[in-house]
């Protein structure tokens, strides 16, 4: 397969939510994966995990913003200028989400999850359970992330 | 969009490894992510994280393996079966791997990990940094999964 070469993806399913806006970033969200009819089997089992991995394709990212190299963390500039890789900006070559949420039921092909940041109508790539080996024993972040995260935390008064 | 549009993607690298067959899967297996040129300046910053997710695309797997619906966990026949989404089995729907490898540097366009599963010349999709945030505070997984890997630790003779 050379570079040049494009890959085809059918959505598994759509997100469905009354969020809208920045409200989709709320953690407490409460949002449903109406997963294709053809795919319900595919289902079976999954609820018995607490949390999975939800891989999304951010479709209102333009071919325009696909082409972005640096940006500041969450637009701010007091945060370095960073690679899109380095951050979790939708503006990157192909605008694939990837989130934990927490699953809290699954009827019959609808999947009703907490925590997930996409807008309604997004279409769902793959889903994956969470487990432990998803959880690295030592990992480190740099110095700009711990800073952004301390004040996303005195922002919302929390201690988390 | 209706269900039945197609989301194309380009790869953003390829991986370059040495190992063959089980051998991608050890997780001590060291391998390089072979960027596309064009996309170098994208990468600035991710080095000081130690941790990345990979998102691949596996491409060895076949039309009609992409419509499994069910599987034992790792093809175990004392495992229950289970729906695909259940379960880390590539084949899947939409045949995608998601990662978490260790960064060990990054030089030009190649960056050399840990512990990715993937095989020689796989596609890369996307990858983020990996942060706090993707680790849930209590997260729980069913019984089956709690046995194989059980298992896995009698087979590999560790206490992790």
């Amino acid at each position: 397969m050379s570079v040049a070469e494009k890959i085809e993806l059918k959505p598994i399913g759509f997100v469905r939510t009354k969020a809208v806006g920045k409200e989709v970033r709320d953690k407490g969200n409460v949002a449903e994966i109406v997963f294709r009819e053809d795919l319900e089997e595919a289902l079976d089992g999954i609820e018995d995990f607490s949390h999975m991995f939800v891989i999304f394709w951010m479709h209102e990212i333009s071919k325009e913003d696909r082409r972005t190299m640096k940006v500041h963390p969450r637009g701010r500039r007091d945060m370095p200028l960073l690679g899109a890789f380095a951050t979790r900006t939708p503006h990157r070559p192909n605008p694939i989400g990837l989130t934990v949420v927490e699953l809290l039921k699954v009827e019959g092909n609808v999947a009703t999850v907490r925590g997930l940041d996409a807008f309604n109508g997004t279409p769902v790539l793959d889903i994956k359970p969470f487990d432990y080996w998803d959880v690295p024993e030592h990992a480190s972040v740099p110095e700009w992330w711990i800073k952004l995260e301390k004040k996303k935390q005195r922002k919302r008064g929390t201690s988390k």
